[in-house]
């Protein structure tokens, strides 16, 4: 029986955790800060791994912030870890465990650990949008992972909605991040306010999304309109999601996604105004995530187990 | 040894042809006028297809304007043809002929013609654009067929990228096909010359692409920028179709992607300008259909060679 070690490389946690075969319960899990600015990430993440580690680990999947090489491995320019600039993360790791390793984008990662083990068990093609200070996807097209030629695949909150947006994370304009992510929701409210629109809210101190969701709970009008904004561009991405990939279930993970009505009742109006066609909604699961903050981890697990039984198929 | 028998369902003409296994080349071929409109659309189906009939076909093929169900082989609602509503295509060809139906919409056919026998071979990750008087797309992701659980995937004409874009032929606003099809040019033309643009072009007679496309290339500045305004946004839609499928080859068919840099100078620029990471484009194929109005016939032939040899793999 063999092992396999999975690793999850967040901007804020580093979690690593051991698994024995079929079983999604870790035998040991450890968890660490990142510190993403600071020098010595790849250090952090080798002791996180040697902490979890037993002898008869077989292979190691990461999932990590892009863009990324999933092919290679290697790390292109992820804005969150300045130091890591064409890194060869994987060949590196496997290097020195010794055992291969397997590298995809946490939201690739995500969507593959939710529809094996999460909310998207049994779909063929499935949708998965992780919504928090970003915006990410991950897509199942007849059963498999959509990573593409470059391994650039289903970067879907870089898809353009509006010519005429506000700028996003990335440096272009009106990208589905740049309506609906935490980000964009935050800074969105913060320059209404500074322009003079009433509200409970100060601006001054620098907005979260959180802080923007307790006051339209509270029921501060600008908050309510603030998030159903968000909600009516995220219906519009997604009526483009099901229009090119006509999936039977989208599932919703990220700390933003937890708001309920707040951001969905205004995506669902918008996506029944923005679908092409009514079809796409019949029998269309909506779900949140089963996983939750598990949901990178464990499809990075499940990518690793793919390509060890790849592998020795192969031979 | 079998044939195989392919139609093409066009808005103007019905196609069909018989072929050899193993071979491109029909042994039999018609094409008759398709008088959408007019009643007697299926008997003109069914007497193309008689006349390229042989005793050893095996099975049929057809790629039809959509939206369609391939699963069932049923016809929803398709624009084109007002007498087909939820009509049951493959199965009634089926009983009539005594052989197993297959049907698909005409660009999924297009573009899996191409993967299979054209521009695309080799390529694991496809995206095929068709650009006439609608804008419709087909979609290869690992070296399968994108349809989507309704079978309505890949319909990447009907892709928002402006909220505040123009109305589309599908009722919808600012999809790519209301900006890039042959339809949108005109009708931008039109309606520009018609509030006193100033062109060599007039607008009372009811303006075609094509036209456009002969005044552009006689100098007319206003005609030169009509078709520089369809390639920008063509570039803002092949930036979101990269983003989200990672394709190592897009190709265009369809009349209007004949025009040449009239079209593809700005679009070109639009793409690098608007694409989310320069990687995309390293290496990414830019091809013109290689198998021209044969796409779709060709396409219908390989798809029901492939169902048939599932069958017989299935048994």
């Amino acid at each position: 029986m063999s092992l396999t070690l999975a690793v999850d490389l967040g901007g804020t946690h580093i979690r690593a955790a051991t698994y024995n075969d079929d079983s999604i319960t870790p035998i040991a899990h450890h968890r660490t800060r990142t510190n993403a600015h600071e020098p010595g990430v790849f250090d952090r993440v080798i002791r996180a791994i040697e902490t979890v580690w037993r002898s008869d680990v077989a292979s190691i999947g990461v999932a990590s912030p892009g863009p990324l090489d999933p092919y290679t491995g290697t790390i292109l320019d992820t804005p969150n870890i300045p130091e890591w600039q064409n890194f060869p993360l994987a060949q590196k790791l496997s290097d020195h465990f010794g055992v291969p390793a397997q590298l995809d984008n946490d939201a690739n990662m995500a969507g593959f650990g939710e529809w094996t083990f999460g909310a998207g068990k049994g779909h063929r093609n499935l949708v998965y949008l992780t919504i928090s200070t970003g915006v990410g996807g991950g897509v199942i097209c007849n059963d498999t992972l959509l990573q593409g030629f470059h391994g650039l695949g289903a970067e879907l909150g870089h898809m353009l909605i509006d010519p005429n947006g506000p700028p996003c994370g990335c440096g272009k304009n009106g990208h589905v991040e740049s309506f609906s992510s935490g980000t964009a929701i935050a800074r969105y409210a913060t320059e209404q306010i500074q322009a003079g629109q009433k509200s409970s809210l100060q601006a001054d101190g620098g907005l979260t999304a959180a802080q923007i969701a307790d006051a339209a709970r509270a029921g501060d009008t600008f908050a309510i309109s603030t998030f159903a904004r968000a909600g009516y561009y995220l219906g519009i991405a997604v009526a483009n999601y099901l229009a090119v990939f006509d999936p039977s279930i989208i599932i919703f993970g990220g700390g933003v996604s937890q708001v309920g009505d707040l951001l969905f009742k205004s995506f669902e109006e918008s996506l029944r105004t923005h679908i092409f066609h009514p079809r796409y909604l019949d029998n269309l699961s909506v779900a949140q995530a089963a996983l939750g903050d598990d949901s990178g981890l464990l499809g990075a697990l499940a990518w690793a187990r793919l390509k060890q039984n790849e592998g020795a198929r192969a031979q």
